[in-house]
């Protein structure tokens, strides 16, 4: 640790703000969801990552590391989406203790139901107010502390390049 | 919804860079608290809420949503952070069936001991990376979403800004 470990003033302000701005984005999203698909953003997030899979399928501890959450919460939220019909678990192939998560074909067809809203949402809240010089400078931001955390190893699988 | 509710290529760029970067950087935080202070960022949280206050003190509502979080969610952590001595619980003021949460002076003492600890680590994984003129762009474009957000009546009151 340095000496001073301290956020200088502007540091303070720009992590408050951080904080806000995406803690008032994700209630946002969060409400959406939960209004137009009956779902928390961490359902849709999972029939997202097996919807961008080749296979439209992912080992439980895949799935887990891709949604940032802990394997018995995934767990537990793969369980509901079954009981909805949109996801199936069926064993590993070659791991008798290991399951796959499946996206059935209504699962599938929820997500692009509920996609483009979602897309909306985050277009609207996030984007639609930026200038197209604050949009390379937000790139530029994300993509300089994104590669200062991988020079640390801090990496990780979720999300995804976006499908080319 | 207009026409075409999808983000472009570069926006979607920018969407999943800025996931990564803030789902990394809450994982990083909620490690190091877990590590060094044994408790989730969560409850970290509530005690910087809590100390931020005039009184060291806030209603069961208001703390819920300075953490942005549910008021069951918020009475289970603090029921846990009373059996570590940091919080106590007591009725409200001239309402019998509220309840206030209050810092105590050990838990404001735990929170000293914590906190140089997590302000080093949001500087030096966020901050340091970044030049003046990047810190300078981030702050213009987190102040642009949330008055745009503002406008749309999407407010909150976590977290506070910074005491002067």
């Amino acid at each position: 640790m340095r000496d001073d470990p301290w956020l200088t003033e502007e540091q303070q302000l720009v992590w408050r703000a951080f904080l806000r701005m995406s803690g008032q984005l994700n209630d946002t999203i969060e409400r959406d969801l939960q209004q137009t698909g009956g779902m928390p953003h961490a359902y849709y997030l999972i029939l997202a990552m097996l919807s961008e899979s080749p296979t439209r399928s992912l080992r439980m501890n895949q799935l887990a590391e891709a949604v940032r959450s802990s394997q018995s919460r995934v767990s537990h939220a793969v369980a509901r989406l079954e009981a909805s019909g949109w996801v199936r678990r069926i064993p590993a192939p070659g791991d008798r203790r290991g399951q796959v998560a499946e996206l059935t074909e209504s699962g599938y067809q929820r997500l692009l139901e509920l996609a483009p809203g979602h897309a909306e949402v985050v277009r609207s809240t996030m984007f639609d107010p930026l200038t197209p010089q604050q949009l390379e400078n937000f790139r530029d931001i994300c993509a300089t502390i994104l590669a200062a955390m991988a020079d640390r190893g801090i990496t990780s699988e979720y999300p995804p390049a976006p499908p080319c």
